[in-house]
């Protein structure tokens, strides 16, 4: 089958223009194709020839090809440069991804990246690295104007045109005026500059008291922030009323974005980050494995129910048909019920409090989907077997283990959250456990106090 | 226990409020509370007093309310209103919102309240409608700003003055210049108005041919180019070069957002839309139990492997145990695998077509885990029965079926893609029943070739 798709390769053009180490050729080529072949180009390269790549280009050239990929795969090549060659392309860089890329390295790598940093940039890098990645801290950027009060707007427009090369890079709306001591005092459109007489003092334009939020707003409180006022940005102070930064509405959206993604790979088991195929199979299997360890260990526990069984699944051995569907009937079930919990409490619909509200709402699905399955799983026992007792016995197992499933599994996200772990990564292993478990034991037993009949 | 959190319950307020029938206090109330708070009211109060509520407001102070709940909710809100009502209400939301309201009613509630809209709105809406929602047509907004090459800045500037109040919503950075037709000629920025003389005309002052991209263009095409340009929105044309509205990149953000979503809950099992423990329990239970319909049909057909083998299991009953384990692991790395294709292919690092190396890469992956894997459970099984046989039986068992598992969840996304299903919803249902057909096979016929040592 022939496929034009199949054939472009970019990732072999770029491989073979670095070889030939030509600077110009290479940024030539890059600016031919699109910001996601770019992405995969530099993904499907080896780790030498990605080093090579970066320190072949200026720190500014270097810098937009790190913009293009994501920032696991960036920080896996920036750890295979020297920290000056390093730094010199995080300093191109806007503040906030610079803190994400640092984030992603360990604090030792890190450190020496910012020590070869200009002053001002790494104690820039240093004080944003506080805040926790989710937090206003941790989601600003630097890249903001700040004027002071008894500047004019000619000043202003002075200003930008002197700085225009460098602002042009800027993703801003607002002037903010500052005192002496860096606190914020007001803020100003930049439409507000528009119909003033130049001579206008910004102290007599600008809004006092502007809206602001502290470094350490959460994501729930950053996202009320812009569903409230609909701004561009908001300034981040610090306790002394300081301005550290600026929070636009897209990193929020980014920070969600992550947010969700995070969820997603954490329900599938992929843990500690994410996993692209092009690192190393030692990293990729390694990670898996320690998740799947975890869920072996678990596995037993709940298998270890019917090793108590033997006897009884011995005599009836038609229940060892039975036995996989119950338990992983009830594990859909719990997990449908995670889900719209993780879903409601991420959406500020469901408070981590709220246990007896949960409960009282999976009851009811528990109980009309658990004697919709039971029926539905007894029917085809009867067919198959032609046996009531065996018909009561799995049917009636599955109904009681799908209340339960979504009884437990719409807690487990709340339950967690107030425990502080993370209901992505742990409500999948325990629900199955405990379902399974709770499975073997219901259609066992049962099967015990009616073997004579099975 | 005492728990503050639990005790502030705002729909309780908001219930008493409607019953008092005042529409200021109403007003008062819920502009002392956050949005996400207003969401968290709405969303408990019973559908008499939602439709009450909206009813109750004028229509642009439900429009806020409705902004501030989620788009499935607001359906089932506004489905309830009459068309007139809900007409007037949604006059008041911007254009992108306003679609995706409509696209959450069914097409004979949407074209009656299109029918109580005004001419032009109803026009606009009709027209946004045609585009699919994950495409540039389905996430543009109306609200943008054009004028002819022939206007001045102070044409402009009194334009500005003159509709204030309707431009201090839009969220717009560029002024769009077209010709007689609607075609667009060239695009200003806000600033290009802060320093020409009054009088300069726009045709002087613009960029021609600016970026613009197709009605039908893709989430990745959008993103794509928002990564390539680093810009506050871009114009959306039909075929004709004619301007149709703006994306901002917001809105692709939620887009993708709204993917992320769609992923996390497809593979836990919650399709058909977004699922909130407010709805009825008939819709809640009934989506779910569709979904779980499908799952016990497959795991029947998965279960019928064991019911071929009952001899052999019923002559070494210690299998049973392992049935589960070897089935429910496979699964797990199966679905790590899925999750991975899944990322790769959103973000463009991986293509459709490369079914090769995803074979490849996971493949070594599933040596790998598969040894560490089935080595671990032949050791349990050893402690547990001191047969060497069984040990053998059930390690090599998963060992295979871990190669099995992730071979096929890696390719499934990238086969279900080509078949234009959606991954999120098809890959893991059908990933358990070949992993646990094939588990369930390979313990057993490994058994059977070894029964009496068992």
């Amino acid at each position: 089958m022939y496929d034009a798709e199949n054939t472009y390769k970019p990732w072999h053009q770029l491989s073979l223009l670095v070889d030939e180490a030509d600077p110009k050729k290479i940024i030539a080529y890059l600016e031919s194709i699109n910001p996601a072949d770019t992405a995969l180009a530099v993904s499907r390269l080896g780790v030498e020839t990605q080093s090579k790549l970066l320190t072949l280009l200026s720190p500014k050239d270097a810098a937009e090809v790190i913009e293009d990929i994501s920032d696991t795969q960036a920080a896996d090549i920036i750890e295979e440069l020297s920290p000056r060659e390093a730094a010199a392309i995080l300093e191109e860089l806007d503040s906030d991804h610079v803190v994400d890329l640092l984030g992603e390295l360990d604090a030792e790598d890190g450190n020496a990246i910012i020590q070869h940093m200009s002053p001002e940039d790494a104690q820039e890098a240093r004080q944003f690295l506080q805040f926790a990645p989710d937090t206003a801290g941790g989601l600003m950027i630097s890249e903001f104007l700040d004027f002071r009060s008894y500047q004019t707007v000619q000043d202003v427009l002075d200003d930008f045109q002197a700085n225009h090369d460098e602002y042009v890079h800027y993703d801003v709306q607002y002037l903010y005026v500052t005192d002496d001591s860096n606190r914020l005092e007001g803020v100003l459109r930049m439409r507000d500059l528009l119909f003033p007489k130049r001579q206008t003092e910004l102290g007599q334009l600008m809004i006092r008291n502007p809206y602001k939020i502290s470094a350490d707003a959460t994501l729930e409180e950053l996202s009320n922030f812009f569903e409230e006022h609909s701004l561009f940005g908001v300034p981040v102070v610090d306790c002394d009323n300081k301005l550290l930064g600026l929070v636009l509405p897209e990193a929020l959206e980014e920070a969600e974005q992550e947010r969700s993604v995070h969820q997603f790979l954490g329900l599938s088991g992929i843990i500690g980050g994410e996993e692209f195929r092009s690192m190393p199979l030692f990293a990729r299997s390694g990670r898996r494995l320690s998740w799947l360890s975890l869920n072996i260990v678990l596995n037993i526990i709940a298998a270890s129910v019917i090793a108590m069984y033997q006897d009884t699944l011995a005599a009836a051995i038609a229940l060892a048909v039975f036995l996989p569907m119950v338990s992983d009937m009830s594990g859909c079930s719990g997990n449908q019920a995670v889900a719209v919990s993780m879903r409601e409490l991420s959406l500020g619909l469901l408070r981590p409090t709220e246990l007896l509200r949960v409960l009282a709402k999976e009851a009811g699905v528990g109980i009309a989907n658990g004697a919709a399955l039971g029926l539905l799983l007894a029917a085809v026992a009867y067919i198959w077997k032609g046996n009531i007792y065996l018909s009561l016995v799995v049917g009636t197992a599955l109904a009681i283990n799908t209340l339960v499933a979504v009884c437990l599994g719409g807690s487990l996200p709340l339950l967690l959250k107030r425990l502080k772990l993370d209901p992505a990564l742990v409500s999948s292993p325990l629900l199955t456990t405990v379902t399974d478990m709770c499975g073997f034991f219901l259609v066992l037993s049962f099967a015990s106090m009616v073997l004579d009949k099975l």
